[in-house]
């Protein structure tokens, strides 16, 4: 850490900044300019926030060297990680398409569901069991029955399943029945529910959250990585902004951002990221040509008759024409899809 | 509902959006326009979503009128709500100060900031139990034993208690010792804690989400109220903009939209609000100013030393000379402190 | 516009609202709903206000139904706008490349960037002669001097030239040397700026605020297009957001939604968009993947020793780099690079 | 400035860098850290930026110590400025107001608003002569005629005048009939018009633009003050933020955080911050409150037949109330209104 002093900071002052330093544990070191004195702290201290520093008498400014996260950082692991379920490698030199409407609602919906997807080329299908929704008053998803008609269907299809956990509680279930636990962005930060996936080993897909920084989501995959679950993967879906045309702004520059800081995955949601069902296939097109490793799409038989987030789920020709156009990009980017 | 049909809408394409109407519950009024024809949907139905009808063929744009939230709605009770508890009322003539440490530390700290809190004229007391914090290595709080310690420091100075609950299980426990629950931001839009908190009879306090838009605050308040528990109060805490001089921008504004939309109390929160302790003042003078019903505000006896949040936290003297600003500034708008 | 009335709204209100819609030459369709009252007010009026109509007594809500720009309107020109400029076609199959230093620095600076530059087989030179700049104290650029040293750079390469005119006084040197002109992200609502430009016959590229809507980038189109110059070129350069990890965000989604919404070509600039040099690449492949029409790039000879924008600017190898990767991206697509 | 070097950072790089900082007038200081070296550049230099050193090989990160304004820094007049105009103090003791319609629309219209003005006691009368607006099918203003009307209306009633300046060509036209130009949001950072005012003796008040950061706002200060023009003063009139319930978000935390940082006097102008009229009473109040000196506010004789921004400006009895308010809340941070 370094803490620069303000012009004309007292000895006094600066005696007071060393010693709360090095009462916390840090090596000091001393530089005296000409007009800040600049102390650098270095040693095994992490839990400590810069701002703690910031309002101690004759401080202007204190700076993190060293970042918050160590297991979810690309020095960590610099050749990247690979999450290897059954035979599905996310992270690898495949783009990994993940598809499915936003809710269970049927048998009939997700078997025909688990077809499109699989036709087309996708590995995973995705649906929620458990909907959280801003209103209390919409449907809030048809629970384990769900979860057994995803997993059959998947069964029958040769897919992966995917499915949100929304609370500590419903975890057993969704280990039992799902082959990648998502983490949605309104629980990126509940911290309870991170720490207790930790200490499962299904692999996970913690989202960003509308308003994180890219720092607090690698913060939040070391929550899970801390408890020792390491097939952590993460998704870009589009942070909140100004601009009302799309529901979010889908953060491309995120992806190549998370690849520099981390070795982990990085997927992109352009269902979510854009909330309308057409600019979604030029935003997964965009995802992939930033470097995705795969993508977790939208797509419902009928999306006219879907129970949550019609809006922006894929018909399934427009489903079919993304898969075409991402393959073209992967390949473009020296990827396969 | 209004639904508006693109210039140039097909006889078929209107017909499509009058059946879906009807077949969703609606009785539809249409206008014929010279450009644009428009469809009035009237009925009981509120589980909608308006994106749902965009992507209609032929559809232009929809529009909701009658606001998701019904509870929550200051037509519900136009006269406003006053919560009650013991001899405090929150909502009411006088602006009710709610004050102390971010995290209870220890027995000592938690007397000493009782006697600081008392002694000012504030009313309850906070402190945190259970701390989610950003970053797995940092300190995660005392549980039930701060909740213990909170309690008998409240008590033998004749204040309330607010303590933070993180998680379902955790309520039972919160319900025993606080007289107020705090829903923090993170959990604003954690849906099955705010349907347990609807559940029981405890008072709770629920924070704006640094993402979150008003209305999708008054939407989780409605979660609460729609579970027969009424008694609610909001607060402001901040929200993330892109300026970097405060940790978050503090929505005062959002203080009269709450007070316009909603009969719900309205507080302000200018620690978490500034993260800087040398702004809280000026914005607890401006909240009170602007209207709020009171204030929680983070006060340490020696913040320099307090285990986190420090940096936003004021000292004893600091918080006295609030208490005396605030006294003021609530007679020149007509209330007392 | 649709005017909503609030529920209760009495007779009088509502006659108020239409003998105003009346009065400024509306023509008023009334629905009287079981809540609500709706009127329609249809006519060839578009200087107004919706919020005007808001604050008028008994009004719930007032919608623009006719997007208030014309001209800049995808419905204006649904085949799309193809900007021509000597050989080059600009909103046309082929994907087309700007590029260059931020500034003109000297003679030789240019001379290498523009034989860089049509070597990798871009076919529009950048620079800026005139430099605004956040500081005071620094570099302003080198005016004409800088323009016929780009221009003669150019004409030496068979390039063109696009260079950032600053103030209406700057226009006729900049139409003089330039075949493009750049309005850049702050002078986006600079109206008298945009008046000026409307009534020269110079293509323009009009890039969007850092806090603009997509709407308010077509209203400042229309400012142009108004006064007769209809060779207009847009650009999304990043949009400000709290995310610290790029200078700004990067909007690809807006490359579709000003598709959907505008018959003029669409460019995508990577560089000010990250503010990062190693995340320029990237973010120009998910441009063009996105559907750009074309890219704006920084590129220099020593980027390290550039005046400006040094961080943000490729090396000449990683600019080469780009250009075949882009022209993979374009090939994917269904186009040319 | 310092500058961070990677963990492993070689040698060379560090003396690439040393070499660098050496060529460009800094002297260096050499810390060498277990992880990391840190350098620190001291010197006369201010005319870098920190990202320029990022993308050095070896470098982690740059950070700027000395702010990269000077005349326009708190340090560089501790005491504070006070602006004084005819017998008005701006930045004293004494809150002052500035208040009118948005446009001049005619003599009558002015003569009621300065008299509405001045009997509730605001010092100056606002009123534009020359409007910038989003579309350009808008009314565009009075011009001359507007501003002489302003004058003989603001002599006859004591007052001084604001009006903005939207172009360096307005200028001498502004200076003959004005006490105060006013720099609009749009025009924060038109250097070329921001250097043409610092040249100029007429004060300024110059309104943070609608993405702005606090550093922008204090460096487009600079760009007035080093030509010579001390006379300025800031304005706080809204960010731009996902909330959509205000037309912006008024960032109230920037009246302390501006006090701290300058010297300059700062004022608050709720009616664009809030962008409707039922919320600029409180928050006119909040932004006194929180320390503002004075305050920029829309009042009309008839708001709902104003030709632009009708729907956030006061009726004149709002107005008289915000008076008597803001009275009572001067009074209440020691200061008069």
């Amino acid at each position: 850490m370094l803490v620069v002093m303000q012009a004309g900071a007292s000895e006094q002052q600066v005696q007071g900044v060393i010693d709360r330093l090095v009462n916390m544990g840090f090596t000091v070191h001393r530089s005296t300019g000409v007009t800040h004195t600049v102390l650098g702290g270095v040693g095994p201290v992490e839990d400590f926030e810069p701002a703690d520093f910031e309002v101690l008498d004759g401080v202007k400014e204190c700076h993190r060297i060293i970042s918050p996260y160590k297991l979810a950082s690309r020095s960590f692991k610099p050749g990247g990680t690979v999450v290897k379920i059954k035979d599905v490698e996310i992270g690898g030199n495949s783009v990994v398409v993940m598809a499915g409407p936003c809710s269970v609602e049927n048998v009939d919906q997700i078997e025909m569901s688990a077809e499109i997807v699989a036709k087309a080329g996708a590995k995973v299908i995705r649906g929620g069991a458990f909907k959280p929704r801003s209103s209390p008053y919409s449907f809030q998803g048809m629970g384990e029955e769900g979860l057994k008609i995803m997993r059959a269907a998947a069964d029958r299809n040769g897919l992966l399943v995917i499915s949100e956990v929304m609370d500590q509680s419903q975890l057993p279930l969704l280990c039992e029945y799902a082959d990648i636990l998502q983490v949605g962005a309104r629980n990126m930060q509940n911290f309870n529910l991170l720490r207790a996936i930790g200490n499962v080993r299904t692999p996970v897909l913690l989202k960003r959250g509308i308003s994180a920084t890219v720092e607090e989501l690698l913060l939040s995959a070391e929550y899970i990585l801390s408890g020792g679950n390491y097939d952590v993967m993460l998704c870009e879906r589009g942070i909140r902004t100004y601009e009302t045309m799309t529901r979010n702004t889908m953060d491309i520059s995120a992806i190549p951002v998370v690849k520099k800081l981390s070795h982990l995955p990085i997927l992109g949601d352009p269902s979510h990221g854009t909330g309308k069902r057409e600019f979604v296939v030029p935003m997964a097109r965009a995802a992939v040509a930033a470097g995705a490793d795969g993508l977790l799409v939208e797509v419902h038989p009928d999306p006219d008759r879907a129970v949550s987030d019609g809006a922006q789920t894929l018909k399934p020709g427009q489903f079919e024409e993304m898969m075409q156009q991402i393959r073209l990009i992967a390949q473009a980017v020296g990827r396969s899809a």
